[in-house]
Parts: structure tokens; sequence; C-alpha cells
């Protein structure tokens, strides 16, 4: 299973504000640039994956935008929350994703079962536990022009050593960059 | 004065290892990929600079390289080392820099009154000051391809909202990406 991230950060790698805010993320960066059609790679990256696996935190987030079926920007594939704490998403996530408190590598080997192939991982815990896992091999990070000067960071404690390679680099009109790597691990 | 940096971080955003170690960056990236003469911007950089003012620990790291005098990188430009409890510093750096450990806006009238009127600024502690002061302008923050997981970040706790703009990004044949904002103050 290819595991890949497509995650937004602050100019200085926080991925939230301490309380979980991602609201400076909307009003970051050039409002007045002309982006046309230009949507950092969303879409095409979201052509490349089949599945999703998040964390509780990015779950609440999402639920907390209160999206409508038009907003819904993760079509149909099945998205997998990983909690060892709660049972049930919330109301107005309950047909979209499954939770999931069991051990990582046997939800990717029921993933391959199924057939699926590339896997989006989301939320800085998880993404840091599949980097431990040495199960991520892609990365696109894209950054915010601005620096939050503390939060959630989205890369914690990594046991390992990670190299990264055939970087890309990318900047948009409204000011945003983007980094793209594959993933190695020694 | 206009300040600026130019500094390379890990791809999560540390500068260091917990140790101050920085060997990482000397084997970071693809040691096999042809640069030619591309020394990431770093000459035309310090063609933009005149003077210097850099934290103890941003010394210390310059001292033990031990460089000789065709290795030194800053020319014969003024450096001056913030600290509170170092009055001399390191043997080998005494006829390169001026420790000083008293107000920084009085050290920038200082140097604005010699003439000077582009200062290099250099290591997280005294970057993070320098922003909570506003007095960066300027930051080109080169990203070499590999996660440490822990280590001292580039930015510390910042007092007020900073946003970013012009931004320009790169990459390197050896997988280096750096970005380059403007900074502004709210």
């Amino acid at each position: 299973m290819k595991c890949s991230v497509y995650i937004a950060t602050s100019a200085d790698g926080y991925i939230a504000t301490p309380d979980g805010g991602v609201d400076w993320l909307h009003s970051a960066g050039n409002q007045q640039a002309d982006m046309g059609n230009e949507d950092m790679g969303f879409q095409a990256y979201m052509a490349s994956v089949d599945c999703m696996i998040m964390g509780r935190k990015c779950m609440e987030i999402i639920a907390s935008f209160h999206l409508t079926a038009e907003q819904w920007p993760y079509g149909d594939m099945p998205i997998y929350v990983l909690s060892n704490t709660i049972k049930t998403p919330p109301e107005n996530l309950v047909s979209k994703v499954e939770m999931y408190s069991g051990d990582i590598n046997e939800l990717i080997g029921k993933l391959e079962g199924d057939g699926y192939k590339s896997a989006y991982i989301d939320g800085g815990s998880t993404i840091t536990s599949f980097i431990n896992l040495k199960l991520i091999n892609e990365m696109t990070i894209t950054q915010a022009p601005i620096l939050l000067g503390e939060g959630l960071p989205l890369f914690g404690k990594i046991n390992h050593p990670v190299t990264l390679q055939d970087a890309q680099s990318r900047v948009f009109a409204n000011d945003f960059t983007q980094v793209k790597y594959k993933v190695n691990y020694l």
C-alpha cells in the first residue's frame, strides 16, 4: 500500500494553533491574488489515492466545518479514523467515516485485501505514527505564509532517521509554497 | 537597518539536533548531485549584507568548525555576538567577533550610526528575539531533505502575528529546497 501525505502547515511547521484552530489557514496569504483554477495540487492528489486514514483530532476538525455534500472534499472513498477512545464518529460524519482502534499494519493489510492501493494519511499524530512504522512513501507539504509561533507541530518525535529525495518545490500567487518529497527509511 | 535571515533547517524545521549538532546538514541530500557552481544563493546573500548579529550558540557552532582563513565565509564584515553570560569569544574567533550584552535596538542604532545598512541575523534564539522586536524584514530558509524528529527549532515563541509575503521558492539538484519571504508585522 502506498501511503502519502498532503497537508498544510504554517511557515513554522504547525498544522493548528494550540487549541486546534485552523482558521489562520483560510485567512493566510495574499487574498487578492488571482488563483484562477489553481487548487495547489489537491484534485490531482485526490485522483492518486483511493482510501484515507486520519487521526481523531483531524476528524473532529473536519466535523467542525459542517461541510455540505457539495463541499465534501474526499469523494466516496473509505475513510478510517484512528482512535482508542472514541467508538462512534460525530453525528455529521456517521455515514462518512469508520472508527478504527486496532493495529495500523492490520488496517493496511485489510485495505490491501479489499483491493485498495494508495492511502491518504492525514493528521499530525497519525502521520508521525505512520513514519515511525516506515509506512509513508511520499509527502506533499503546503506552507502558508504565516508564522504562528506555537501550535500543534506536523511532525512529532521520530524514532529513526528519515531522509527525503526527489524534492519538488512550487510557489503560488497567494504566497503559499509547496514541497513534495519521496520518503526513505534507513 | 534592514535585518535579514539566511539559514538552513531540516524539513521538520530544526536548525540543530538537541545537543546542537549540525553534522546532518552536511551529509543530507543527494551527495551525488551535480551542483556545479550552485551555492544555494549564499554569495548573493552575502553581497547584500554589510554586518552580522548572531547568538552565542551560533558562534560556538562556528568556533567548533575551526575554519581556516580561506574557509571563513563572512569576509571582514563586523560580527556582533549577543550573550549575557560570555564576555570574551572563543580563542579562534577573538579577532573575528565582538561580544555584545546590551539592548538590541541600541546595537542596531550604533551600527546605523557607523553607516551599516543591512544586517545578517543568525541563530534561532536571536532570530526569534529580532522577530519579536519586529526587526526582521526578509528571510531565506533552506530546507535539508531530512527529518530530525527533534532538535532546536528555528522559531521559538512569537509574541505577535507575523505574515509573510512575496514568497519565492527554489529546489536544488541535491534535493534541498529554499523559500524566501518578506516579513510583515501587524
